[in-house]
């Protein structure tokens, strides 16, 4: 099994003023590829600290892939510290630097020592092209081991990638097959789907991993294995396991993670040649962001509106006074009217309504912060839901961008 | 200087199955006490690789923050992993086992031996209370180090950090002093801005460190001070010193990053006491997603649309079908109507309209992906602006998203 490690620098992270996005990035294509991901340590732009990290990579990992720390200012230190990691020189490297050159030279921008800077290179090290940049990434040998440095931005870092660092990787190291596949569960807590799967799970074969994987308002379930000998009959082996749960947990077992949920939507929606549009209150643009997340999605999402007071639900969105009035704006009948009217003024075949209280402030006696109505729309019905979640309003609004897909994905499926 | 190591534990982390922002949100928290988190280590369910990560840990930094691996099922293997490196057996803590006991019944969950195996702890922890879920956090101590392994659930860590564990860091940890600010640049290439600031940063006292964080459209420029000795006159120097930046820069400086654009947004909005609306076709309900991220926008925040379709815009929205056909929906005219029509529909003071093309389909030679148009209608005249972006769909949509956000404050700021 070949070996991989992480290694993420700049102050940046440890502080919390961004987050590692790029990690995760690269374990998903990884694994993929077949190759395991062992290692992620992340170090400030501090020299001694990125030496020590990176020795210690080198000394436990096939592959080191180091990302960030490579722009044209000072605070860039990576490629100085790969040169006394290495014992190479900096050198200027002609082909880098007339790149970045003509580069500048195009955006209108001056070519000056900070860009001069990015075409120093340790001598030992072999360049990789970066097509969306000016920093080169480079790639340095120590033993059977190999280090690849990448800048931090992460579509630079994605694209070098795709062209050719997976490309590297598969030339020289062996690929074993991961396959990694999860089901979503939903209505159940964890210890007692765990009771209810014991002996199911007892009997898996030794090499079929079980991750249970707790996440806003549904549980995954992922069975892994890593070096499988076949990847189908090990994806077969795997939709078994799991048609065995399905058996035992019924209308719990809500399907496989084909990505997401928004996908789901999308290619059901495209399939039926039917529209959809939302009605968001306590959502607040959420779910549309979900959907439009999906290119294509003008295909088949007409639009929304965030009905954030009760005068746009009234005004804009023909919700009724007195049903505003009489039943207040998180509820059966708002939301129910919200579906309705969302089809009426988008004229599109489905819709979604969410009105709830995300908190923290807003919730009373009856309606407690957390409270949460959907209505679904489709041409044969209106459907609603209710669900109470916690105290948290950016928690509460995951949990009600997620369960609003849901809902519609299994009111679809009950009128199957 | 007191120094903090995070491990974070989990396979899903490592195949990508989920981002670590617990990291990030202990990093900014951390910082903010004072308190410097020197490295984040990620390893897998595997024994041997928690091992050698915590030894290493506890070989190098004061004190260790452990999240995750907590859970009820057997994929979980922190608790036992610690009893061995701690050489502690495992026992039953009556007081947990009866807390989970009493919460699982409330819950009309059946306590079973799943859940009890969550009150299976080494006995030489001290055990800190997890008011949200079933697994308590718990502390070692090795020499003047210790550890705090806690849930890796965000939000059963958070609460744990703010209840307790911060609490206890203070109370034996010596804190320092570490300021960063952040001021944010538009519209300057990376290598141009240093060069334009190397006269100021060659002047920056000693212990100022600056860092460049180039981000989807703009620029951010920190100014950290580690261990400062005393926080208001640093805080002061700090902003005296991108005083001098501002002088060089000009409106090219976009003021300070107070945490987030929406804040801003917030904070004028209740001064102001007016409101706001959108017109939101490309970036798809990202922006109302933002605004409403903040608790109490429906103070300022009437509403939006998500007009996806050119029939919604016109037909809901009300944009004249001819300016459609005559300019196009990513157009000046058009995006200039839609500001106006979201400030009649939503009976709004402001609006923000944004119409442009996400990508990677439904570009043309003349409106190629990536371009969009911004409109901003204020209680006395409507702007608008053009930008143009790459060919990434998620990157347009956060780069429209910043930008709208932008110009509204940037047009505020041109009225004042």
């Amino acid at each position: 099994m070949t070996t991989i490690e992480i290694v993420t620098i700049g102050d940046e992270i440890l502080i919390g003023e961004i987050v590692d996005t790029n990690s995760a990035w690269l374990g998903i294509e990884l694994n993929k590829k077949g190759y395991t991901v062992k290692h992620i340590t992340t170090v400030g732009d501090e020299e001694q600290d990125m030496i020590e990290a990176i020795e210690t990579a080198l000394g436990r990992s096939d592959v080191i892939l180091v990302t960030g720390g490579l722009g044209p200012t000072n605070d860039d230190k990576t490629i100085e510290t790969l040169s006394k990691i290495f014992k190479s020189p900096l050198v200027v490297d002609k082909a880098t630097y007339n790149k970045v050159k003509i580069m500048m030279e195009n955006r209108g921008i001056v070519f000056n020592k900070n860009n001069q800077s990015q075409a120093l290179i340790p001598e030992c090290a072999t360049i990789i092209e970066n097509k969306n940049g000016t920093a080169p990434a480079t790639l340095y040998e120590r033993g059977k081991s190999i280090l690849i440095s990448m800048p931090g931005v992460p579509f630079e870092m994605k694209a070098i990638c795709k062209d050719s660092v997976f490309d590297i990787l598969e030339s020289r190291f062996p690929q074993s097959c991961n396959v990694h596949i999860s089901a979503l569960v939903y209505g159940i807590a964890e210890s007692m789907l765990a009771e209810r799967l014991e002996e199911w799970e007892n009997n898996l074969p030794k090499n079929f991993h079980l991750a249970y994987l707790p996440n806003p308002a549904k549980l995954r379930l992922r069975l892994s294995v890593y070096d499988a000998e076949n990847k189908e009959e090990t994806t077969k082996e795997i939709y078994r396991l799991f048609d065995m749960v399905k058996d035992i947990l019924g209308d719990k077992f809500l399907g496989y993670e084909g990505g997401n949920l928004e996908t789901d939507i999308y290619n059901i929606f495209k399939e039926k040649e039917a529209t959809l549009s939302l009605a968001e209150s306590c959502s607040g643009g959420s779910i549309a962001k979900r959907i439009t997340s999906i290119s294509g999605a003008s295909g088949f999402f007409n639009g929304g509106i965030v009905c954030y007071t009760n005068a746009i639900k009234e005004n804009v969105l023909g919700v009724n006074g007195s049903t505003l009035e009489k039943y207040g704006a998180v509820s059966k009948e708002v939301v129910e009217e919200m579906a309705e009217n969302a089809c009426r003024l988008f004229k599109s075949d489905y819709s979604i309504a969410v009105s709830g209280v995300a908190g923290p402030l807003g919730g009373t006696t009856e309606t407690p912060v957390g409270t949460v109505w959907f209505g679904i729309r489709t041409p044969k019905k209106t459907y609603s839901y209710q669900k109470t979640f916690g105290k948290l309003r950016e928690q509460n609004v995951e949990y009600a961008t997620n369960n609003a897909l849901f809902a519609l994905l299994e009111t679809i499926n009950i009128e199957k």
